[in-house]
């Protein structure tokens, strides 16, 4: 399979303080010009949060790090892609073991303070001297440029098409912090995260309970509300590190909630972009349930709209079919009245009252055409609560790639 | 959209006693080569059980139908396909007594005994004129030989490929009893029956009460274990009419059962046309899960399995890809213990113990190519409670039909 890729979103956001990454080619992938193995080092003690997949068949780095997080002390995660070190019973373990401790050992840092990401094919057991010997080549190569990042950021790519990457600063406390993010993931993306690497780093100093409770929200709202096929895989992982670079007291109060806030727009930021990235998608979907009774209810009409084989080619045919999107709402499992119902595609009003009103379809199609992304908003009426997700569209070259992509 | 005729399958099975049908051509589709309108009539009054789907925004002949069954004194279903009447409000429901009306006074039978079915386009209301004329021609060429039977399978026919028809006999109280079934759907096909359109008729004298309960079983075990796009729809019913008319005295005890079993298989072969005529579909997809504590597990399983696209797109690439399976079980929501796990692809050892096994690939591969059928066995080992579920692999051509369909 042979990915082609499009250009990185520009500008390069900057890596907060005290941190230092680079990527490489080791060889796991077949096109030397891929790297696929990838450092990020802290100079200095970093907290550590984490979220991981919620599938059953959970990869060894999965449970290899959630014995470890959230805590501090962390130096280092080691990633690779091209091997997802999954259903590799005990010895998968053994090897993420000996990948954390070629990293802490290259690196003279702590063992107990390496974390580790694959992802790639399943089933199969890591190439270590491979790896071994990516990360020697990658230590010698660290930096804190676009360069780096960049290299870094390809270092976990499977068949995304390029580098996702998001940043921002806020001030607290007479301080200037940032915050800066890279993920994967493009198919076998489901909610609750599917085939996703999150990596989140920050020079605030944020203390580890902290750092847990707000990557989860975070997380809840933003990478859990995103679906490219719903399939959730098997080694989904959102890191945050938090090296406390820049000086100043564990975040505390409002300036929590600054931290917070530009946390969360990372996430959503990174989220969005995958789906944008989905295999083969020409459009992103963004689906805004609102008036619900409550968040789960929004969540999950808006998840059953995303993952609807019928509404994701609509969106590609640039279809405005309001029946597809009306009937999967109405056979999610979610009690609410039709009748009450409002949806609205790209802003124009599509159907309430239990019917289609009159509307413009050749507008409609010609505002799906010509943006990127399709809003679908859908108005339940029966509450206050609300979800945002995203989605892509289904084509046939989604179809294309997977059935041709071989175990 | 073109949609390219399939043969249907051979021999043609006979109706039952005292039952007619036609179908014909009446203006609903624009090529006059495809039948739009049918009729099913009973000589002598029928008792009716229905099943009903299960989405919130049900269409106005379900919910005419549902105020009738399950009942009895019934004499015909009028069937139109190309509008489905659905998000029509309340005329849409005054054009089913309309539509009744119409057949009832065409063929001279009380209008309380017309039951009315519908399946196309959401949101147009019914063109009642050519539906009118449509029955009058109808009812004028009902017949019971092959020619019949399969204009009348036409008639409800949306982006199917073929009719779908099934048959048997069995013998009861010295008896021999007829059970004729025929369905429509190929896509917007979800368990819980999606759009997808069952009529099963007998000569066998069944007791509505009787009848209600084994068509619920059957429907269960069967209709509501097929899926094509997970998307459950407007309009899905299935109707079985009973007409006694080759006497004797309502089935009870084993007779009773007799009937049970020949029902049961009547839906599930017509469930297992539906999946093998699945837009695009080059494979068909058997889903066994076994070993689990109860039926709705292992359903959930199977149907996780069966919606996942990534497993869809795997089987049409002919691509033994047990990660996909394995970590589709995983995320089903169902918990269990996946090193208990073990799963089979056409009969081919993949997975136990939490790994794969050495399997040879090319083998499966050739055996998933070679044939239309593909068996997926995932044994759980945690109770005795199994399900047989029926899917379609994910073609490009799925996405071509669904991108282009217009409202």
């Amino acid at each position: 399979m042979s990915i082609t890729e499009t250009p990185i979103r520009l500008p390069i956001p900057p890596l907060p303080k005290g941190f230092r990454v680079g990527g490489g080619h080791a060889g796991l992938k077949r096109n030397p010009t891929r790297e696929d193995v990838s450092l990020i080092v802290s100079d200095q003690p970093a907290t550590a949060a984490a979220v991981y997949t919620t599938n059953l068949v959970f990869a060894a780095p999965v449970a290899f790090d959630r014995a470890r997080t959230p805590g501090e002390g962390f130096r280092a995660i080691a990633i690779n892609s091209g091997n997802a070190n999954a259903c590799t019973g005990t010895r998968g373990l053994d090897d993420c073991r000996s990948m954390a401790a070629a990293a802490a050992s290259r690196l003279d840092v702590p063992e107990a303070g390496v974390l580790v990401l694959s992802t790639g094919i399943i089933g199969e057991f890591l190439p270590l001297e491979k790896i071994r010997a990516g990360i020697d080549m990658v230590a010698g190569r660290l930096g804190s440029d676009s360069d780096a990042v960049v290299t870094a950021a390809r270092g976990m790519m499977t068949t995304d098409t390029r580098p996702k990457l998001s940043g921002s600063s806020f001030q607290a406390g007479g301080r200037t912090y940032t915050l800066f993010g890279m993920a994967k993931g493009a198919a076998m993306v489901g909610p609750r995260m599917a085939t996703m690497l999150g990596i989140i780093l920050t020079d605030a100093t944020v203390l580890p309970a902290d750092s847990q409770r707000l990557l989860g929200e975070a997380t809840e709202q933003t990478f859990n509300c995103v679906s490219v096929d719903g399939h959730t895989s098997t080694n989904d992982t959102v890191l945050l590190l938090a090296n406390g670079a820049v000086g100043g007291p564990p975040l505390a109060g409002k300036d929590l909630e600054l931290f917070a806030k530009a946390l969360s727009d990372a996430c959503e930021a990174l989220a969005r972009e995958i789906a944008d990235d989905g295999e083969g998608a020409t459009h992103v979907l963004r689906i805004e349930v609102t008036g619900c009774p409550t968040r789960d209810e929004a969540r999950q009409i808006a998840r059953t709209v995303a993952d609807s084989p019928l509404v994701k080619t609509a969106i590609h045919g640039a279809d405005p079919n309001w029946g597809r999107i009306v009937s999967a709402a109405g056979y999610s499992g979610v009690k609410f009245d039709p009748d009450r119902l409002v949806l609205r595609v790209n802003g124009i009003l599509l159907f309430r009252d239990g019917q289609p009103v009159a509307f413009d379809a050749g507008k409609v199609s010609d505002s799906i055409r010509s943006a990127r992304e399709t809003l679908i908003e859908l108005e339940l009426h029966s509450g206050r609560e609300s979800i945002r997700f995203y989605s892509s569209d289904l084509t046939a070259e989604y179809v294309h790639l997977n059935a041709d992509y071989h175990t």
